[in-house]
Parts: structure tokens; sequence; C-alpha cells
């Protein structure tokens, strides 16, 4: 009886944008979305979890196309106007059948309270429902964006996906859409790894539809700057949502980078350490193994020296300028039990900074991605 | 009372070449054996395991020389003959008053049976020694190439490294012996990966000392490629052997990509789909899980298409041309339950073909690395 089908409707259309995976290999479902958002506008989001529609040939791309039309049937709408999302098993068929009845129902029990279901409806083997909204003043009106998502891993036997749903009241033109998406999902979602798998189905949607009544934001004007800074706030909490609910995490790990010479270097070097799974392992263990970090800084692909880096677990500094610093180990240890812990990296080469965010590995990550299907 | 320094000796000059670590972080013992490697030859090597000297400063690059300073006053060489090698503990200095000891024992009892002590000297977390001899006929004369090799992973707590050693009484020009080398180790540790992580240490010596008799091989002769190859054999044996031995691992899993455009986009695929975590769980698990292989394709840095792709472990196609095709469930698992694991990528985009060698994802890899030095 779980929730397994959400639709996104919005009461006027709206401007459009979507991020999608850079994988080669590109589910049905972003086949076809990739079409439907070409003008750049839409005005619903059918998604189902449970069957990825990936690597299904030309039917995968005809069911989806079938979800689309039938969720516009319904609504009112044109097949155009309608975005499609899959998460769950790769290489098999969406049971087609199940899916027109899902639509059918759910498209009649729409409503502005709907969110938390919607939330739960998306989920897989994500333990918790992702969502948050901000209010900000554009112009002196206030506007609300809000947002859902689903994610913890490449993920569960086969299951495949990062999705997240931002909806807004605001008047941004669709090139001002487009911008501030890139940018908030530059520094949000593609900072999170979970294992590094980047998965066929990933895709985040951003509808504006303007009811707010603010004066539609264009490209270059500064109020944009303050919406993508709203927008950045949802992504980033959804983004540290998924990183959190990781498969098996038992804690959400920041990895900061400062001191860089550019935001690139910054980013590489944090990804490069939020990837090892030698930290990772030696955070789900409280080990304050900073030989680990410094050797993954070693092998970031950025032109940083790594004789310069001091690391900081919390508040603890435990090496300095790439060689051994001597800590308290129960008060490093201490750092590495919190519900959030933080490794920071002060590179010392420059002014620039950036986070990533990702949880340790423990044993739980290896049984939900050993045991399988049975 | 376990042996954990050993001492390589040539009775007569040799050529000499090295391959060392592409991360940034060097540690003292490789930034010396540069050094002594600069002129092209070498008579000893001096390993000790424990202990990586890395992260250890100006101090550590002292130790290191005293290792070789000391090695050679025993055997009557000059420093510049003898190389150096650690690994262990990073960011700790070396118990110098044990090494002195070590190497004043170590150099007394130098055998030429001595090689099976000397295996197990270099091993940290690794389970059993790993060395192998072959002898291959050079213009009529016969040669013997013999390999040493420790390593499982980027490795136990603060433990760095794959270090191999390699010896042959060949007589190989030291240009020769260089590009031999390298084309050997970049077909076999190379392409080695047990966690991605490239450690502070690693390290392979190649020393040739030419008392076969044969007539010196040159860069461009033919029977270099005939050395190349039997190289290439007893590094490729001692590579395996280092996936088979990784943290925790229950089988070797070789990736093997067949059909691409050239050996670069075929390697760089086998590469991502070995380095993937989703696809090492599913093979701990027996999992026929073609969807993780067919999505790592997707995100290998390489100009192919996914969608030409058939997916085979070992005899049984799971999937081709991109999407499911139907298989014998038993049969798939049956494959995924042998101490080597072949999974097969036929690409159908060309004729280059490459393999990448792993281990599966166990609980047991997580509680080595979580685990600490308590």
């Amino acid at each position: 009886g779980r929730l397994d089908l959400a639709v996104l409707f919005s009461r006027a259309p709206a401007a459009a944008a979507g991020v999608f995976t850079r994988n080669r290999v590109q589910a049905a479902p972003i086949l076809v979305s990739r079409r439907h958002l070409a003008g750049g506008r839409a005005r619903a989001v059918v998604v189902n979890a449970g069957c990825a529609n990936a690597c299904t040939g030309e039917e995968g791309v005809r069911d989806a196309e079938e979800m689309a039309a039938l969720t516009a049937s319904h609504l009112g709408l044109r097949a155009e106007e309608v975005l499609v999302a899959s998460t769950g098993v790769i290489g098999v068929r969406l049971p087609m059948e199940k899916i027109r009845v899902g639509i059918a129902q759910v498209s009649r029990r729409l409503s502005p309270e709907g969110g938390q279901e919607a939330a739960l409806a998306i989920m897989t083997t994500d333990t918790r429902p992702k969502a948050c909204a901000v209010r900000v003043e554009l112009g002196g009106v206030p506007v609300t964006i809000g947002g859902m998502a689903k994610g913890s891993g490449m993920i569960h036997p086969q299951m495949a996906t990062m999705l997240a749903f931002l909806t807004t009241d605001a008047a941004v033109t669709q090139p001002a859409l487009d911008r501030a998406l890139r940018r908030a999902v530059n520094r949000t979602f593609n900072r999170l790894t979970v294992d590094g798998d980047t998965s066929t189905n990933d895709a985040v949607f951003l509808l504006a539809n303007g009811l707010a009544g603010n004066r539609p934001l264009a490209e270059e004007e500064p109020e944009l700057d303050r919406f993508t800074a709203a927008l950045e706030a949802v992504a980033g909490f959804l983004a540290r949502a998924i990183a959190r609910d990781g498969e098996g995490a038992t804690c959400l790990i920041e990895v900061r980078v400062e001191g860089a010479p550019d935001e690139e270097a910054a980013e590489a070097v944090a990804r490069a350490v939020a990837n090892s799974n030698l930290v990772k392992t030696a955070v789900f263990g409280r080990d304050p193994n900073w030989g680990r970090i410094l050797c993954a800084v070693g092998y970031a692909p950025a032109e940083v020296d790594p004789g310069r880096a001091d690391i900081y677990l919390g508040p603890v500094l435990v090496a300095r300028a790439g060689s051994a610093h001597p800590f308290n180990e129960e008060e490093a240890r201490a750092a590495l039990s919190q519900e959030e812990v933080l490794i920071r990296i002060a590179l010392h080469q420059g002014e620039a900074s950036a986070s990533v965010w990702t949880c340790d590995l423990s044993y739980d990550y290896v049984r939900i991605n050993a045991s399988y299907r049975s």
C-alpha cells in the first residue's frame, strides 16, 4: 500500500528549466522530458518510483510518452506541457497497467496540501521524505520557493537516481530561470556524492508560474541573485538531506576546502576527499585518519600543493602544512562522532572555497547493495 | 617476531628503472629513490614495512637517506646505488633505532634463496606473499625475470602502498629497460584498482644486471618486445595477486572491455566499471546486476555508445545492445561465484581491448578500514 506515483500541477502556465544526468545512458523519461522542455515551459510533472524505465529501448520511450500524454489528458493539458521522471529498477519495462490506473487516481486527488504525500511517493531506498520551502521578497513582493527530492545513493539493487522538483510562484523569464537553476545545482546537487556513481535517471526540474505577481525577473537583474540564493538554499537543504540519508549512512560529512586558487580547484579537492572509500570508512570508524585525507588531496585533479595544507576535523587541527600535528585523540574522535561531521582543509593557496557533501561508508552500505532482489 | 625489513642485492652493477606514484604527496623514500635513479643504475633496494615515512618533512628525507647510506656501507656500495621503499602508517617518523639494527642484521643474511622471506617481509595487510618468476630466451640465451609485490588496497589504517620489485639477469640498456618497464606497468599495475585510492608510496623498481650474458638489448630491437612480454607476464601475475588479496576480497574480478575504438577508451571503460562500488558490492552479493555495469560504462570518460554494448558475466550474456537480454539467473549467479569473476563488455565500436583487475567490496573491507589502530 505504499505510494509510488506523484503528479505536480501548476495552476498557471510556468517557465520551466531542467538539469539532467551526464551519464551517456539516458533513461527514457530523460529523453522525453528533454524534448518537452525544449520550449522552456511546462505545467505538470509525473513521477513514478520502483521502475526507472532505463535501458528499455524504443518501447521505454513510448511508455514515457504515454505517461506524459495520459497525465495531460486528465489535467486538460498538451502532452508537451508534462515532464516525466522515473526511479527504480534498470532494464525492466514499466508496468503500464498500474501506471495508467495510478495517473488516473492521482490526477483526481491533486491538492495544494499534497506536497508531503508526493515527497513520500517518490522515495525508493530513502528512509525519510525530503522537502522544504523558503520565502523571499523580490521587488517588495513575497514569493515562495519549494522543493522535494529523493535519492540516497545511485542506489538499491538496480535502483537509480537523484530526483528533485523545485517550484516557485515567482515570475522569472525562462533564460533567467535556466541560469538560476544551473548555478544553484552546481553548488548543491552537483556537490553531492554518496558513492560516486552517476545514475541514468538523475534530473532536477524547476517550474516558475509567476502567480506571486512580482515583476518578471530577467537575466541581468540584481534581484535574480537574490532569487538564485534562495533557490540555492532550498537545493542545498535537499542535497544535504540526501547525503544524510545515504545508504547505510550514520552521519553527514561536509568536506570544506578553503584557500584554493579558484573555486574549481576547491571543488575538485573536496570531491576527491568525499569520494575516497578510505576516508569514508575511517569516518564510520570514528578514526581521525588524516593521512588518508591528505592522500586524497594529493591525487585530486587540481594544481594545489598538499604540502601547505592544514586539516581540521571539526575544530581539531590534526595536520599542519601537510605533516603530522599533535592533537588530542579524544577530541578528534568526538568531532567524528557528530551527526554532521566537518572535514576542513585549509590550502593557503588562494581565496576560493567549496563544500562537497557525502556520508560515511558502513557495513549497511555493503548489505543494502549486495543483498539482492530475492 | 614478524619480518618487516628486506634488502635486495645485485652481485653485479645493474641498469635500473622505476615508476612512481602520481600522487602529489610523495613519501620521503620516493623522493630519495627518484634522485638515486637519476643515473639509471642501482645495486640494491632496502624496504621496510609498518611505517610509510610519508608526510614526515625534511626529517623523513634524512631518515630515508640514512637507510640508503647504511645499507650501502654494509654492502660496500655508494649510497646512490641503493633505492629505498617504505610502506605503512602515514605521518609517523621511522623508528630509526630498529631500522639500523634491521639493516645490519639483514645485510649479513643475504642469500640467493632469500626471496620468499623478502616477499613476507614487505607485507602489511597482505594475507599472502606475492612472488613469481619466468624464464625466456633472448638471442638463444636463457634469462630469468623475477618479481615480488605487496599491496592489498591503498590500505589499512593509514597504511599505504603498492610496491613491486622486479629483477632480471638479462642485459638491457637503461633506455630500453625504462621503456619496457613503463609499458609493462601500464598494462598491469596501472590497471589494478582496489578502492581507487593512489597512495603516497607506490613504486615499482626494475634492476637488470646482465649476468645472463645475452647481448645487451637496446631500444629498437625486436628482442626487446620479447623481454617486455615476459616482464608483463610477471607484472600481470603480481597485479592479479594484489587484486585477489584486496582488503576483504572474496574474489578477483577481471573487467574486460572489447571492441573499443582504441585501447585508451577500452581502459577508461574498464576502469569505471572496476571502480564502481555498486558493481563491486553486487559481485560480493553474487547479484547479476548488469544495470550497474552499463551505468558505469555510461559515465566512463570515453567516447563510446553504451547503447551498443553487450555484457557477459563469465559465459552468460546478460544484456544485449544496452538493453535487457533474457538469461538464466542460476547460471549468472554461478558465473559470479567463481574465485575469478570475468565481466566482459563487448562494445562493437572498434578493435581495441583492455582489462582492469579489481576485487569485490565486502563487509570485511569496511571492517578492515574502519576498525582502527586500537
